[in-house]
């Protein structure tokens, strides 16, 4: 076991602060990471706030993990003292189910998938996130961070990274394909970059043009406001994919109405609310309305050697620990271009 | 002109009566059809009681024609005098737009396709489907009925039969596929046979077991009632495609934790009523929902040819034309087994 430095929610709703936190023994196929850099995602705020659910407390947020290997248990061959490595949402599955092997292991259909925070590990014992200085992990759920990438710049991909990319693989973007994504914050600017190196011709519909030269600049072909009823009538029947990463409730029905024959809607951010889809408004068009979480391991890696390759990296805001807080209440104001990541050493 | 004998609804739910209606002179490319049966689809009371939108009245319903080519126009080449030809949703459409050249002609963005009945033709005048003697439609929106398939049980292949055959054919049911029909009606017996003849497992999820034996006859390798709730505990996570034919609201999440991952639910009925969607509901797992209308001409020929070939014809009930407003009782009640068809001679 080892004492760590962190900074947790003591219980829901309360301000986070600075504790300490056991870590487990480095156990045969485990490594250490020095946790350099942690990103600032908004399901850390949904859970620290128990918006999707009863949270387990103290809660050490954190899944956009980017640090260096310290140790490494005697069983390890991925991974070796000094290497670059991240991690993401999760730090084990059950291995077994058909999910698992398919390398869909955030599906783990096995009691699901063990999440780096506010989960239970094999152990029993509450899992405790990035938002400290060191982390202990299976070496199957870590990933390399190449060369070609700052580790600051990385942490915030290992989950908006991978939660866009996944969906933008899966349905198709790139050449010859239209796509918008709706709303320009920690998701959906990654989302706009990440669509434009794989190809596709890229759409933001955002509620205002404010953040309009940045969307253009992160590589945005087309930016609208979506506040302004005439976008829907110059868009209607246009976009293979439309990747919602907006977490508030939308009336879906006129977004339907921008998807082309076989087009589809998928949505990335979880809502705290019940949103209701009419039916009827799917109807036509054979439009399916769909939802994707993050991706697997294997699909992680080739996203941040995707990454690397294409010089794709999260746009930030590098922060002290004890600005956490702030930081929290300018994500819910929507305040930040474009990720908060918490530099670890301020802990 | 010719002047043919029909039933149809004078008003908005006033009960079918014979009249007389006019059929355009044959067209350079038009092919005058016998018709000898006519499938009564749950869409025909819909349309003839306004269920969905102000119809357009008097109303000759009826998009599941088959007949027998009796007279063709000068530019005709495909069909022959004394073929045996269907007519199916759509009469026209404006072959121009991406659908229409993509042999989606049910997805028209030019205006959309010319309906068989309670539409416009590109004269202008109200189009009147296939309760009566005779009609007259351009070739390119006519079907062959293969010799292997009696007329009168092809007849609901023309819009039961496509409906379900395209979504079947496009979310690929086959070998090593898992798929499930919601109801065992007019849409949904067509659907079983199809994805049976497609090589699919298939399960029937019917309200209760009253037509089990049927159901398995029909091609179903299993039948649960979703009034069991422990359907929905056994079945979970079990199909790739669930077909959805039933046009009552459903409450959606107990289906969509039926799909494994990646899974989708069609919706080939479309209730009257607003459905209301809870997204949240549709999270995990990657699952879509989605709905599909009818096919495309060249598929509707795919499907006649794919019925013929495998011995698939719908179940029908024959009845005169004098019985049609009790069979339109005994649909809403769900009495049919499995379709009602009109012999039109007795019009």
């Amino acid at each position: 076991m080892t004492t760590v430095a962190a900074y947790a929610a003591p219980a829901a709703k309360a301000p986070l602060e600075r504790t300490t936190i056991e870590r487990r023994a480095v156990g045969e196929f485990d490594v250490l990471i020095d946790i350099k850099f942690a990103g600032i995602c908004h399901s850390d705020i949904h859970q620290a706030r128990d918006g999707w659910r009863p949270g387990t407390f103290p809660m050490v947020p954190g899944h956009e993990i980017a640090g260096v290997v310290s140790e490494v248990g005697p069983g390890v061959t991925k991974y070796a003292v000094g290497d670059r490595v991240g991690v993401g949402c999760m730090v084990d599955s059950c291995r077994e189910c058909d999910n698992c092997k398919a390398g869909l292991e955030q599906y783990c259909s096995g009691g699901g998938p063990v999440w780096t925070y506010n989960g239970t590990g094999k152990d029993g014992q509450p899992t405790y996130g990035g938002y400290s200085q060191k982390i202990v992990v299976d070496q199957d759920y870590v990933v390399r961070i190449p060369d070609g990438l700052s580790l600051d710049v990385a942490a915030p991909l290992l989950c908006a990274g991978i939660t866009t990319y996944s969906p933008l693989r899966h349905w198709n973007a790139g050449p010859g394909k239209k796509v918008a994504v709706v709303g320009l914050g920690g998701l959906g600017h990654v989302g706009v970059k990440l669509a434009h190196a794989l190809g596709a011709e890229v759409t933001v519909l955002s509620q205002s043009l404010r953040k309009k030269d940045d969307g253009l600049k992160l590589g945005a072909d087309h930016y609208y406001a979506t506040s302004d009823p005439k976008t829907f009538e110059e868009l209607a029947g246009t976009f293979d994919l439309i990747l919602n990463t907006v977490s508030a409730p939308l009336d879906f029905a006129p977004y339907f109405s921008l998807l082309r024959t076989d087009g589809s809607m998928v949505n990335v951010g979880l809502p705290e609310e019940p949103v209701q889809i009419v039916l009827q408004t799917l109807f036509g068009n054979r439009r399916s309305v769909s939802s994707s979480g993050i991706g697997g391991i294997a699909e992680t890696q080739e996203m941040l050697d995707f990454c690397a390759e294409h010089g794709v990296g999260a746009e930030i805001e590098l922060i002290s620990a004890e600005e956490i807080n702030d930081a929290y209440e300018r994500v819910l104001s929507s305040d930040v271009r474009y990720r908060f990541v918490i530099d670890t050493a301020t802990i």
